[in-house]
């Protein structure tokens, strides 16, 4: 292991996380708020310790796989350590470790909170808490080393760890153009939304914090009922780029590069559309069944399916008052997600697509025993190693999944909002159904419970593996 | 496709099932019920029936596993729909899809019933429907082939489908004698536990069904409130002939042709004791801390797990009132299941080890790319077939319990009823939480759920395939 290389990356994360307290800094300051001096004192320390690390570059540059994965997840444990110090130190969330699920919950874009009052608390800490949606969305490491020099290999480790999703796609070679390519489209679809909300009078501050948690897909909301009173126009707006931040960041790239046939028929972005369609559909079919207003129930489907499936977060009614047959479409496509290669979170719509072919593969060989087929993705080959990682993966998720309800069910709380409170921090979704529905929260788990779901906020958005070998012995164990 | 062997087998099949209602009849004579006169109708039909169907031998005798596949999935569904006669007959279940569940949860030995008062019924139908455990338990046409004149090729094809788990083990030579083998100790531990009822006053009715109901891991009851009104001794024989029954019949295979360290030394039983011990633990130190006596506590945690693990579903309390702790250990084990080659149902231990060990080296080989490392089960390497098709199955029961709970939903109850309903069926249990426990029954659900409810059974008693390929056009297919 080679740890001063580590070291180093790790003090660049510090001089970011530096860099990126700055802007709740400027909104304390705008808002005349006193809280803004812990963000100061915060960023002070980051850099300085930061500093500190980077000051000598390493002259071992090894670093492969294991390593990848070891900074990544540590990078990500000390993002959210520092994260929730401001929250702590201003006293808006006294506990430390509630802070800490806060920001952990904000950077993973997960979007669940223990706020009790969300209203209570000041501008600078709801744009911290926004903010962290958009910085853990795309990834941090992956953009630091887009603009550090180091080498290459590095960033790849670092980028396919990072990055959402079983395969890496067409971005391969060139990485480090294709990675800021990926910022650009990012900031500017962000920046796209924050216009057309503000067309909507939507005031300034609200749609900064809004775009931020639909282009993370995390949803933390800086409102009591979430976006419930804002108008028709704003909610579809959010429906759209909400679907839209689903999307796999390929089909953007491949669009950008002018290879639009090459977009249209990714079999992914295809198959998301269905569910997501087949998902409104039954839902306001179902609703329709109970009471009235298609339109009406149109519009709240789209939106809680879009917020659902791309774990984002947002609620406009609160769904956990509805029909069983909805509440069960919203928890399967809260475990099948997003687009692999996008800010969403959940098992990803490819990875899914990979199990139910090589299944139906398998069925086949069962009948015709001799008959020989390759799976097929985008009309190309699926490696093997790529199925093998992947079906690994769903034990993974079943076994970490398993554990985790076991472990939360000690507090003595009801199957579901246990069951819905780890499936909802593990997919990075935010809410869950009866106690921690879109009209509850999380403050009342016990600390123990509080740990596990925020480990599996972070498997969830790191997908597993980091988090799983930072406790495997056989990481640390030099060779 | 071969249809006049189908046919053939089938024809034997109809034959048997003659047979095995002579016993019901039996029970009617000596209880002197009218109802009898029913099961005699039914003895006529199937054995005229049967006979036509076996009037000459076919003269094709290609058999494949396609073949296997059907044979084995239409035998199952003609025992049910032949098996529900009597009880529409004879207007003790007046509807015929609610005599089809009972009869099908029979025969896969699941025990959820949609009788809402058991101790209504005449003793013939009680004892036809705890009989119908013991027939299904250890599968119906292995018992038929191993007895009938025919060629090897059939029963391994036949024999590989019905019998629960991934590997076929030790057995596959002298497969006749085999199964014979299995009958009798199948046969031999069923009387042991029927004398051992006797010892302790159960009267001789009770003691046939329950040994009937424990040997199958079925579970119908013949009580309102099932185990509960046994004695002690009564309820700890049933729980030690649970956990035995849930025991791979290869260790007793082992035992009797004295390969004892053999025996002792098989992965799968030394990790379905663990399990159970933990389980029981756990809900034993659960139950404990809510209310005094650890010893009762011990007593029920043992019986519950016994019964849940290995797919039986007695029970001596409503573990449905249990805290959520324990409950979801129940719902762990209920998922997991007993050993493969065992009466009981789940996903089996078997499969849950090389699940995990798969997992294990994949994790391994992230951080360790260059090793080679070779699952190995029981000292010996598992064949990269069967890791492939172990990962697709639990794919497919995953896609079937998704479906299963959605359009199980559409009856708008609540979200822990419809999905223990599932799971409790399709891994053959019984009983489920809230609306379906075991102070519950099954009702209450729209013929829709019945019919999805029903396919899950024989889907989880056949190990899915079987279904699956019931339902896909191209095994239909003529190439």
């Amino acid at each position: 292991m080679n740890f001063s290389i580590i070291v180093y990356i790790l003090g660049w994360v510090l001089r970011f996380q530096g860099f990126f307290m700055i802007f709740p800094l400027i909104t304390s300051v705008i808002y005349q708020e006193h809280e803004g001096i812990w963000f100061f004192i915060c960023i002070v320390g980051c850099v300085l310790a930061g500093t500190l690390m980077t000051r000598k570059r390493p002259k071992n540059n090894m670093f492969y796989a294991r390593e990848g994965f070891v900074t990544v997840a540590l990078s990500w444990v000390l993002l959210s350590l520092t994260g929730a110090l401001p929250f702590t130190l201003s006293g808006e969330i006294p506990s430390y470790i509630d802070a800490l699920f806060e920001i952990i919950s904000g950077f993973t874009t997960t979007g669940s909170s223990i706020l009790r009052d969300v209203e209570a608390m000041s501008h600078g800490m709801l744009f911290w808490r926004s903010f962290s949606h958009w910085v853990g969305g795309m990834g941090v490491l992956v953009f630091i080393l887009a603009i550090l020099p180091l080498a290459g290999g590095q960033i790849m480790y670092l980028m396919r760890t990072e990055s959402p999703g079983p395969t890496f796609g067409k971005l391969v070679p060139k990485l480090q153009q294709s990675a800021m390519m990926l910022y650009i489209i990012y900031f500017v679809m962000t920046l796209i939304q924050i216009v057309l909300l503000l067309i909507g009078k939507m005031p300034l501050f609200d749609a900064l914090c809004t775009a931020f948690g639909t282009a993370g897909t995390g949803g933390f909301g800086i409102k009591a009922d979430c976006m419930g009173s804002y108008s028709t126009y704003l909610q579809a707006v959010t429906t759209i780029f909400m679907f839209l931040f689903g999307v796999n960041f390929n089909f953007y790239f491949l669009i950008v590069i002018r290879q639009i046939k090459g977009a249209f028929r990714m079999e992914e972005v295809r198959w998301y559309f269905i569910i997501f369609a087949a998902a409104v559909l039954g839902i306001t079919i179902n609703l329709t069944a109970e009471s009235g207003n298609l339109l009406y129930n149109f519009h709240h489907a789209a939106f809680t399916v879009s917020s659902v499936m791309t774990t984002t977060g947002f609620s406009t009614v609160d769904f956990n008052l509805w029909p069983g047959f909805s509440r069960t479409i919203l928890v399967i496509v809260m475990v099948i997600g997003a687009c692999a290669g996008s800010t969403g979170g959940g098992i990803k719509v490819s990875r899914c697509i990979i199990y139910i072919k090589s299944a139906a593969r398998e069925l086949s060989t069962l009948i015709h025993p001799r008959s020989v087929k390759v799976l097929k993705s985008d009309g190309k080959p699926i490696e093997r190693t790529v199925i093998r990682s992947v079906s690994v993966f769903l034990v993974c998720y079943l076994c970490i999944f398993t554990v985790s309800v076991l472990l939360v069910s000690l507090d003595g709380f009801d199957l579901v909002t246990n069951f819905t409170a780890v499936a909802a921090t593990f997919n990075n979704i935010g809410p869950g159904l009866e106690m921690v529905g879109p009209a509850g929260n999380f403050s009342m788990f016990s600390p123990l419970s509080k740990f596990v779901l925020m480990f599996d906020m972070l498997a969830g958005r790191l997908e597993i593996f980091p988090m799983l070998l930072l406790f495997t012995p056989s990481t640390w164990r030099r060779h």
